[in-house]
């Protein structure tokens, strides 16, 4: 089977677009500058710097002097959670939901240990967050709201204009992680009305390495690095040039381009799923009727274990949301919280397109998936 | 005068090595897996990482399992530095010198805040730290002690193996900032006898935003990231594949070539300042007679501000120390710690070679330096 594998993994990275590539490339060769010198070439790499700070901010409706350059966005997550609980000294709650990404869980289990309270909302079980129970939960003890805007595992868009309305009434900080939402859908921090907003430059067609925070005006945070006054102070440490160009051409290019490729996506999924859903009887679509992202599509397989799927099926490169350890393997926690019995989240597969995706690709790994899947599903019935 | 400036600021940044280059480029481009991916995209992701990792570890005499991977070296002393203190129990003192980088500094200042006693040992004139002063500084009370191998502003290389044998004696923990010294002299962090290692990519042929942490097996800290479990916990985010890639074989190609380098380099700068010292009468050499980086020269040029000679003399591309505000200009803290009066320390240059540096290119900066040195000092001669 010498075929090119189908990619259907772009949740969990993206390769890096071709045009976002040759923005970046010039500073991985001659404008090798330090931002910090005064001389000509360091002069250029901070204005290389600041018109990607613009671009970034452009995409997501805010000002150039509203975003501070991360490492990614786990560092974005923690920058702005763990920030304003070192910056509270009043109030000790914080709103969650039971389906955030492991960055913003495991800063709201630290800060657990540090005394804070963690209050997790459940999810609906199509996966949706309901605002009303924010509005029962968020009250004025609490310091910050903070929901992912799009789930990484089933792509469920969260109401998170609606939560965060809740929580600014009561006078809680709102921060929404948008690693997986920014280039998928079109998005305004002013709309959406939160102080802080994460985002991740490999989920978008950059590098891994890259991130940025949304940071309103006025909304201040004591750094979670110090050293030399990088970033006006907020994130210290020469600044990744390249990267931070690539994350301002990708966030042009994705502001350019959301609502069209939405739709294609959009159509591309609808017709991987129509064809699943005619080939695996008894295939369920995770989140069917709650608002998602286009491109993902997270499908339980029945009788079979979605790992040793996609084991068999080297054709389609695609995930599990299940944490493998050595000896066994456990159901993804977001399914878990779904009320997705464990027997079912096993036959989980995230399968999620990106801008490389074309008709051929859905079509050849939708025979893939569900031809492995009759062969071990057979061997199943077999071995019963 | 189309001639192509002369890069003499390679203790800012470094232009990324053309083999780091050819090395990572996979990385950017079809080898664009999540190392957290099962699938055989995503596996050979981590084995790259992994790879890097042990490539990193060979060129300071560590072990791979000893390396954590960071977003530079400002983050890299954080979490040593920051680890320790949060970490810690009993001991409130941190032993330190007067002439750290950024990073060390606004650690300490940081932890000073905390509670934790800082001491900050003062140079020799020559720069130099003396192991005596550190002697009489840690004691049973002292946490860490924590110094710069090679000082960035001046390149005197200090007694680490020393300083480290009498911290290890008061059962204190040591870090040394390698940030400038990998690369440009051989190091071995046993002979050196720390626990902790910062390692700055830009610093030695990579990009910037990569680092390291050497972190010595049993010698545990607290994750200054919490998130997933990458790098082994220590310090979660999606892997920059590609500038950690990079970073190992910028360790790989140092390991191979320092030892030549290094003879070539001093040589190279040993030319420099004789011919600076012929044309530029007066001019100091700070450091001169202590052990220095080999490429490093900071001179005080007499009667004239370094940073007004840099800005005429554009064909060379190098740096004060001095911090530059909008209205005043304030000598070099490092400068002014070795006492050296502000008149003269604001003269200072410093000029920093490296791997691209050729013999003509020293000749054309100091005819290019001593030029302009004797334009504006007849000026400043004839306003006086």
């Amino acid at each position: 089977m010498g075929m090119r594998p189908v990619y259907l993994d772009h949740n969990a990275t993206t390769p890096v677009d071709p045009e976002v590539f040759d923005a970046m490339l010039p500073f991985l060769r001659t404008e090798f500058g330090n931002p910090s010198s005064a001389h000509a070439l360091g002069r250029r790499a901070h204005e290389a710097v600041e018109r990607a700070r613009g671009e970034v901010a452009a995409a997501i409706g805010a000002d150039a002097d509203e975003i501070v350059f991360t490492s990614g966005g786990t560092e974005a997550s923690n920058l702005a959670i763990r920030g304003v609980a070192k910056a509270e000294r009043r109030r000790h709650k914080i709103v969650t939901s039971a389906i955030e990404h492991p960055a913003t869980e495991a800063c709201c289990a630290l800060l657990a240990g540090e005394g804070m309270e963690i209050l997790r909302v459940p999810p609906e079980k199509n996966g949706r967050l309901d605002p009303a129970r924010f509005a029962r939960a968020v009250d004025e003890t609490t310091a910050l709201v903070t929901i992912i805007h799009a789930q990484n595992e089933i792509g469920t868009i969260q109401p998170v204009a609606e939560i965060a309305a809740i929580a600014r009434k009561q006078g809680a900080r709102v921060h929404a992680d948008a690693a997986q939402s920014l280039g998928k859908i079109a998005l305004n921090v002013r709309a959406l009305g939160v102080d802080f907003l994460s985002i991740a430059g490999h989920k978008l067609y950059a590098p891994k390495g890259v991130g940025a925070l949304y940071l309103r005006r006025g909304a201040e945070l004591p750094p979670l690095l110090v050293g030399a006054g990088q970033e006006a102070g907020q994130r210290p440490g020469t600044e990744n040039v390249a990267f931070i160009v690539a994350l301002g051409a990708a966030c042009r290019i994705t502001a350019a381009k959301v609502r069209e490729e939405r739709e294609r996506l959009a159509a591309l999924a609808g017709q991987l799923f129509a064809a699943l859903k005619l080939k695996v009887p008894g295939i369920v679509l995770v989140g069917e009727g709650a608002e998602r992202l286009p491109n993902t599509l997270n499908v339980l397989f029945p009788q079979v274990s979605g790992r040793r799927l996609l084991e068999r099926c080297t054709n389609v490169l695609a995930s599990t949301g299940s944490a493998c350890h050595a000896d066994r393997e456990d159901p993804s926690a977001i399914l878990t919280a779904l009320g997705i019995p464990a027997d079912a989240a096993l036959g989980a597969v995230r399968l999620s397109l990106g801008r490389g995706t074309a008709r051929e690709d859905v079509e050849a790994a939708a025979a893939d998936l569900a031809a492995a899947w009759r062969a071990l599903a057979a061997n199943a019935t077999a071995s019963v």
